[in-house]
């Protein structure tokens, strides 16, 4: 139910702010356990994944698909021929499927008894918010208060998303019409997926990036990879290089480098990072303290303060709809009393998705050789992988990272091999051996194999 | 190494007898055990899987991958164009790639020290077979043998395969130029991925069964999404009908059913069954038993008399590369004294390629009830997972099987559901209960949440 507003008090034992996937999470397992609860949203259900993340750039990433393969087979000439993407028409139907998601979300929380306050929530006193509903204000009293605000896009100064030329993720997921030339500040995740629908649909890319090389965070044999296959698709990669300005001049975007160079396109996407929202929420009068980049600091029970817990991109600890959604099942159960100790999640998936796509799970090489460590590496090509073949994109490889003979950690970049993310996550929760690999019968042929055979493969020091 | 022809008379400790996906993985098990192995083949390496099975129909659907995604998203009116596939480059690049792989298999068996005699093998002693080599017969003395010749296509009196406009699955596969109309008796797994092959080149498709149902060992509700799928592509699908006869004619293949009624195609694929190749190969004389179909008894242990194993279609358990590859695995231990234990694979992973996809591990419903167990079943939709509808292609489901409150069984049909199997697999050999769902992170967004939420979905009891 909305509830209705002219409840100008009320009360709830939990209240969830924010209804991203985090917090709807949250909500829905909080009312399964018993608790009386309600969610505040100001904005849309659903979040940011929903409405300016996960979901519209995998629909845009699915919808161009055929514009990949059929590229993919064209330059071995077995298949020729031209696609039209109508960007219009596909953000018609992103539209009416974000619009049906929201509606199936509203009604999973209605049907589970949640009440859904909208509007601007800011905590007022020691135990309620106060919601700026459109039919005035309404205090909503809790006993237990959980954050799950989300994030937004930040830029850095000089840099502005200013509407026109220079856009942030939410508003280049907007474009009806595709630019002939993108410039991309940062080649992180987002930069990099929205470049892969960009360059379908026929724009070139460039890829500003500050650090020496793109997809910073992952396994460096999984950046060369990733540039590497960019650079066949004729991107253009600048790493290494400041931004000094970027500002729309003249109907185009214009950026300038800290060396005085400059560089010019149809539109410019600033994808530096993501901040969390946690400004004018009023915790301050709760003992809630902001630490660096406005994340909130929260303990081992991912609680902020007494009675207040804090979950998803606002904690700043993952900053993925799934870890927030793992959170919320965990703060709904320590609210409920049915879960004592701390948060312990168990490996945490990454996914860049297009193609390539790359994955990662557990340790990385770097950091256990920077622990004094010594893993062992096993590792498979994809070129040798028939369903990789098949797709006329045979580049890339899964690679396999071992402690003590057990699996510490999983990475992969390839056609695909997002794939092969729950896998990989199941074999870094077990510690899986070499005999776990073993005793399984693996279908053949999937690329499931490419983990197989890496996971069986004769392990190195490199 | 490419044994020596001159060498009249050489003995191993172990001799497999057929290089295919059992044989070859039997014999580099066993040379990385340390026994002396040979390997005896008559035709190609790689068998039928690499050579006129999974791999090139894989080939096929990955190559053509690209007019199923452009057909779905024109359906929605998102992309438009036309693709032209280009059968005989497609076929080139098949002849490259299988050529290719041969190459690695011999480099990988001559790597591991093992010995390759090119050539029919026939058993002619107690404890040796005559290799039939171009350069003379060659005696390969064993002390233990295993059988891993597997099969090829099978035709019921009338409708024989004549090379012309009635082919069986190893001739269609060479075809350069694609039929306008194709007849598909039989409609299984080789008939369905073959018809969605051709069908992306153009073809109309007419499927017959004899069965009341495509995909008959299947759960009938994946059958039923099949079929429905099948139908909006315009398959026309006689199911319950049996072939009298099934000729070329006039450059036509015609087909008249048990009823009188007649049907005509550019092609026909008699797509009926397999059976074993275990005829002529001197097993009398070792007491080995050529059961029901030709197909040879087993004991637990996989053995067909003493010191004789049989591995793979030959023996008809699982007539599956992995299967038989498995198989392998384990009559190499058993040879090497490594194993003791009878043959207990675990959950056997099946799949159907192509779109929509189908997978099955473990227990279903229909046995399960059949044996006077009382399963529950818990399910979701692939219209409300995110990757599935990014592709536009969201019918089907994942339906998981449970038995006191464990996961007995796994099956799903849709985009791309060949993914899941390997997780279906082990969860099906770990008998999951719903809190191993709960306790691992599931990337977002993934077609594996699928999985997860048929996991974690209510349980019914139908």
């Amino acid at each position: 139910m909305t509830a209705a507003a002219n409840n100008h008090s009320v009360r709830f034992s939990l209240v969830v702010l924010g209804a991203g996937p985090g917090g709807v999470d949250c909500a829905l397992e909080a009312a399964r356990l018993g608790l009386d609860v309600a969610v505040v949203e100001r904005a849309e259900l659903g979040g940011t994944c929903l409405n300016r993340g996960c979901i519209p750039t995998k629909l845009f990433l699915g919808a161009t698909e055929c514009v990949h393969e059929l590229h993919a087979q064209a330059k071995l000439k077995v298949a020729s021929g031209t696609i039209e993407v109508d960007l219009p028409a596909l953000q018609k139907r992103k539209g009416q499927l974000l619009s049906g998601n929201r509606k199936a979300l509203e009604k999973r929380l209605a049907d589970s008894g949640v009440a859904l306050f909208r509007g601007m929530g800011v905590v007022t006193s020691s135990d309620a918010l106060t919601v700026d509903t459109e039919n005035g204000p309404v205090t909503v009293g809790f006993d237990r208060l959980v954050i799950a605000t989300g994030s937004r896009p930040t830029a850095f100064p000089g840099m502005e998303p200013d509407g026109d030329r220079v856009l942030d993720s939410d508003g280049i997921l907007d474009l009806t019409e595709a630019p002939s030339s993108l410039i991309i500040v940062g080649g992180g995740v987002i930069g990099l997926e929205l470049g892969r629908f960009f360059s379908r649909l026929g724009a070139t890319i460039t890829v500003v990036e500050a650090l020496d090389r793109i997809a910073p965070w992952e396994d460096p044999e999984v950046s060369k990879t990733l540039a590497g296959l960019a650079k066949r698709d004729k991107w253009k990669l600048l790493t290494g290089k400041r931004v000094a300005k970027l500002v729309s001049k003249d109907g185009q975007a214009e950026l300038t480098l800290e060396s005085g160079d400059t560089l010019g396109a149809d539109i410019a996407l600033v994808a530096t990072g993501r901040g969390p929202n946690t400004q004018g929420l009023g915790l301050e009068n709760k003992g809630v303290i902001l630490g660096r980049g406005g994340f909130i600091q929260v303990d081992e029970y991912l609680e902020a303060a007494p009675g207040i817990s804090c979950i998803g991109d606002a904690n700043g600890q993952a900053m993925l709809a799934h870890a927030a959604s793992h959170q919320g099942i965990y703060a709904a159960r320590l609210a409920a009393g049915k879960i004592e100790g701390p948060y312990a999640p168990g490996p945490m998936p990454w996914c860049i998705y297009g193609a390539p796509e790359s994955i990662r799970v557990g340790r990385m090489v770097d950091e256990l050789k920077a622990e004094g460590l010594s893993p062992a590496i096993s590792r498979f090509q994809l070129a040798a992988n028939p369903i990789a073949q098949s797709h006329a994109m045979a580049q890339g490889f899964v690679k396999v990272i071992w402690l003590d003979g057990r699996v510490a950690g999983v990475t992969a970049v390839g056609h695909g091999v997002s794939h092969l993310v729950t896998q990989a996550t199941l074999m870094v929760r077990d510690s899986w051996t070499r005999e776990d690999a073993e005793n399984l019968i693996w279908a053949h042929p999937t690329l499931d194999e490419a983990l197989q055979h890496a996971l069986t493969a004769e392990p190195t020091d490199d």
